[in-house]
């Protein structure tokens, strides 16, 4: 499965949660994140494009391994494998144990709507501001750039934001 | 906590699960699993002692870290650490693709009694033949000995195998 998404700056996000309840959007969750980046010594995680990442929720917790981006387009798709574990504090020693290093905290208030067959995440995020992400998950990455573009529209979003919140803090705080 | 164990060769399974009825023993539970046993090119689990695992249930799936063993009397004790996992393959895909790679697999079925404070559980191992091991878990390993040894002579254990399943398969298979 290619995850495909667009990140955007926000307008503000109490003006897209209000357009995209008057788009008959559905809500689907409201929840604080605290998103774990591990590094590891005998393969530079951030060099090669690659991700490890344990999310912590209110709800549970999962670990993530995402795979170098691909672009289609200005769209960034990427392998992206989830398990959910039922403890996050063992995960995270056991990650620990194996020589993995907690490398960068991303916390976030996170609001996912559904609009169609998009998701629309309208996030918080902790030391650099409000953003919103439409994503969808998909086999085949090249249909679905007409419907993201359609919601970009609707949804007032121009700043688009290539860089992940990991990057964008590595950015903001330095290495 | 701490995981401290004996294993044993089984005088023969049927008279084991017997006597264990007999002594009000209550079973817990009765499944096949099939543990797969990770190595990682940075480190070779192997020669410092530590054992990374996925457990496939018929009930779920299971990762565990196991640290070196520490030698206690004549039963073995390590760290431990495991998180359920909701899905077996995904957990697989992501350890291969942070450079994990499948080295041994042992597939048992095990009826697992409780005893006490222990837990006893009847294996019968592919390629390896019928085991049975007593375990306690506990902050404090010096003090279950009584217990264990106790049951053993209840149990007519008297081959005491201090390998692993996974040694014992290596031992047989060769490397």
């Amino acid at each position: 499965m290619i995850e495909v998404e667009f990140k955007y700056w926000s307008p503000g996000n109490s003006a897209v949660v209000a357009t995209l309840i008057k788009l008959g959007a559905k809500r689907l969750s409201d929840l604080t994140m605290e998103d774990i980046y591990f590094s590891h010594p005998s393969r530079e995680l951030g060099k090669t494009d690659e991700a490890v990442r344990l999310r912590k929720k209110e709800d549970g917790a999962e670990l993530t391994y995402k795979g170098p981006r691909i672009r289609t387009g200005t769209a960034k798709a990427r392998e992206e494998i989830t398990v959910k574990v039922d403890d996050a504090l063992s995960a995270q020693r056991i990650l620990e144990r194996l020589g993995f290093k907690e490398a960068y905290v991303v916390a976030k208030k996170r609001a996912t709507y559904q609009l169609d067959k998009l998701r629309v995440d309208v996030d918080v995020v902790e030391d650099l501001g409000e953003f919103v992400e439409l994503e969808v998950l998909t086999e085949s990455p090249e249909r679905v750039t007409s419907l993201l573009e359609l919601a970009q529209v609707e949804l007032d979003l121009s700043k688009l934001e290539p860089k992940t919140y990991l990057e964008l803090l590595i950015d903001k705080k330095g290495k």
